[in-house]
C-alpha cells in the first residue's frame, strides 16, 4: 500500500478533498489515505495549533500530500497560512510551484477572440525564496511612525534551480519573468540565472517579459505562452490570472514539488471559499486534477492521464458543477468523473 | 504662459507625446512647452546621462511633466528606468499614481461577458515606497553563491496617506489589495491603516482581496470595481491587467501626483515600444488622455473633459490606431481628436 497524507483544511477543502480520495481510490491502485483531519482554523482558533511534530512525521512518511485549502475569514492572523502550507512548502524544501492552466473546454474562456483563448501554458513558480522568506520587521509597530520591512530573498542556487527545471519541463518555449527595471538586486540575479541556464538550451526559444507585462500578455494573447518560470511572488498572482483565463479557479490543479526527493504537496489553486463552504456546490475538478498530478509523481502515468481524460470528458458534457457550466453539486462531479474513468 | 516639462523619452515616446502637445497646444489656453530631448537612452549610452541638475530644476519649475517613454533594449543596466522616471516619482514626492482603466468602446474589450466587461475603474498605486525603494544589495555578486536581497519598505505615513486618497476619491466603493497572509510585516501595516482610515468612511463599501484574488477578479468580473488601492508593486502589476481588460495598452494614461504640493508627472502606461518605434503607428490616445490628467491638475477641467469627449467620439467613429480598431497612423490619430474638439 502507498500512503497518502490528506490535510482537507477548511472551508470547501474537506469537501473537495473528499471527492479527489472517492477518485484515487477507485483506481484501485492501494492507496492508502492518512487523513490530518484536525489540521484546520478551528483548530487553530481553539488553541493556536497547526502541524504539530507528530503531524509532520505523518506527513513525511507518506509518498504525497493532498491538501484541500488553508484559509479562513474568522483567523485574524496573518501567520496561519504561513505555519501550515508555507512550513510544508519550506520544510520539505518543496521547490517548483507547477500550476498548468488549460483551457478544458472552449465555452470555459472569459475571452473574446477563439484564435487567441486556448491557453495551454505550465507556470513554474519559485516556492521557497523571494518575497515569502519570512524575513524582516517592524520598526515602531502599532504607532502613527510605523515602519514595515519584507526582504525579498533570492540566491542563486534557489533562481537557477527552479529556471533549470523549467528549461527541462519546456518542449518549445519558456518565458522567464521579473521586474528587473525596478527591483535591482534579485532582477539581476534573475536575469544572470537566465543567461547561465539557458544557453545550455539552445532548442528553446527563449523570451523574457517584466511581470507587468505578463499580466497583460496572458490577457491579450495567452496561447502564446508554453512555460512560464518566475518567482514566488509574481507566481501566485499570474498563475492565478492564468487559471482564470483557463476558464476559473475551480478546476485549477498545483503541484509542490522537489524533483529530487521526490517530496510533494498537491492541491487546488482555489482557496477555501467561505461563502460556499457546506453548500455542497464546490467544484471538485481542482482538487482531482491534483490529485492525477499526484499520480504523475508516483510514476502512474497511465492512471494520471485517465483522471485527466474522465475529467475533459465530465466538462465536455457539462457533468459538472455551475462555475464550469453544469448543474452538478460537489458530489455528483466527482461521481460523474469516476463513471467517466 | 503655463510651462509644461516635456519628456519624450525613447521609442514611440517622442511621436505619442508631439500629439498631445498637438492637442494641448489646441486649446489655446497658453501652455509652453518646455521640452528636454536629451533625456533618453541615446544619451544615457553615450555618456551614462539621465537627468542632470539643470534639467531637474527646469522641470522642478513648470506647472507639471509630460512624459513619453522610458526604456530601450540597447540598455542592459537595470538603473536606467530608476535614474529618470523612479528618480521623479521620489523626489518630486509623487505618491499617488492614478491609473483609470476604463472601457472606452465596447468593441474594444477583450472579454466575453457584456454585462460584466464594461470596467471604469481606478487603480490607486502607491508610487514611492514597497519594492522600489532601492534597499538592499547582493553578498558574494556574481557568484555560485550569490544571495539578492531587496527590501519592500511600507510606512504608516507612506501608506495612510494614499489610502487617505483613494477613499476621498470613491463615491461608492474602495477595494484595498494586499498579500498579508503571505508578507507580513508590509500586510499587517497596510490592514491597520485601512481600518483606521475607512473608519472614517462610513459612506463607502470597503472591500479586501489578496493581489492573487484580485487579478483574477479582474478578468473574472472587471465592471464590479471603482477605486482599488494598492502598493508599488501590486500598483504595477493590477494597472496593467486593468488597462488590457479596458481594451489594452495603447489608450491608457496615468497621472503621478502629490495632491498636497501640486507636484504632477503624466505618463501613458504603455512603454517605449521599440518594435514600432518610428512607423508612425504608435497610438497617441494614452499620451493625450495623460495630457488630460495633466488639465485637470491645472484646474482646466472643461478643457479637459473635452479632451476626453474628443478621444472618445474619435474612437467611436473608429478615426484611430489599429490596436483601437481604426486604420490611422499616429499623426492622423492626433488630428482625428482635434478635429472632434
Ligand atoms: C494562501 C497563500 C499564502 C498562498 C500563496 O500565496 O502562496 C496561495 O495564494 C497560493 O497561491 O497557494
Ligand atoms: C518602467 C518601470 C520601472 C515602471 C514601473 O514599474 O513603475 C512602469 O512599468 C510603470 O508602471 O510606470
Amino acid at each position: 500500500m502507498t500512503t497518502i497524507a490528506v490535510i482537507p483544511g477548511d472551508g470547501i477543502g474537506p469537501e473537495v478533498v473528499e471527492q479527489a480520495m472517492v477518485v484515487l481510490d477507485r483506481l484501485g491502485i492501494g492507496l492508502k489515505f492518512d487523513v490530518l483531519d484536525h489540521v484546520n482554523a478551528t483548530s487553530y482558533l481553539r488553541d493556536g495549533s497547526t502541524l504539530e511534530t507528530a503531524d509532520m512525521d505523518r506527513v513525511r512518511s507518506g509518498a504525497g500530500i493532498l491538501l484541500g485549502a488553508i484559509g479562513d475569514p474568522r483567523v485574524r492572523s496573518v501567520d496561519y497560512a504561513r505555519e501550515i502550507l508555507l512550513r510544508l512548502r519550506f520544510e520539505l524544501d518543496l521547490y517548483v510551484n507547477y500550476r498548468p492552466a488549460r483551457l478544458l473546454h472552449d465555452r470555459l474562456s472569459p475571452l473574446r477572440d477563439p484564435a487567441r483563448r486556448a491557453i495551454d501554458c505550465v507556470l513554474v513558480r519559485e516556492n521557497t525564496e523571494g518575497l515569502y522568506v519570512d524575513v524582516g520587521g517592524t520598526v515602531r509597530e502599532g504607532t502613527d511612525h510605523e515602519t514595515a520591512i519584507d526582504a525579498e530573498v533570492s540566491t542563486y542556487f534557489g533562481v537557477s534551480r527552479v529556471i533549470g527545471f523549467a528549461l527541462r519541463a519546456a518542449r518549445h518555449g519558456v518565458c522567464m519573468v521579473d521586474k528587473a527595471n525596478a527591483v535591482r538586486n534579485s532582477g539581476e540575479l534573475w536575469q544572470r540565472c537566465w543567461r547561465d541556464l539557458g544557453e545550455a538550451h539552445p532548442e528553446l526559444v527563449k523570451t523574457h517579459l517584466y511581470v507587468d507585462v505578463a499580466a497583460m500578455r496572458l490577457v491579450e494573447d495567452p496561447a502564446s505562452f508554453e512555460v512560464i518560470v518566475t518567482n514566488n511572488s509574481y507566481g501566485d498572482i499570474l498563475s492565478d490570472l492564468a487559471a482564470q483565463v483557463a476558464g476559473g479557479l475551480g478546476a485549477a490543479a498545483s503541484a509542490n514539488i522537489n524533483p529530487e526527493s521526490g517530496a510533494g504537496l498537491y492541491e487546488p489553486v482555489h482557496g477555501s471559499a467561505p461563502d460556499i463552504a457546506g453548500t455542497g456546490t464546490a467544484n471538485p475538478f481542482g482538487a482531482i486534477l491534483s490529485g492525477a498530478m499526484l499520480l504523475d509523481q508516483l510514476g502512474r502515468t497511465d492512471e494520471a492521464n485517465a483522471v485527466r481524460g474522465a475529467v475533459d470528458r465530465a466538462v465536455a458534457a457539462r457533468r459538472c458543477t455551475v462555475d464550469l457550466g453544469g448543474q452538478l453539486g460537489t458530489a455528483d462531479a466527482g461521481r460523474a468523473v469516476v463513471s467517466e474513468l
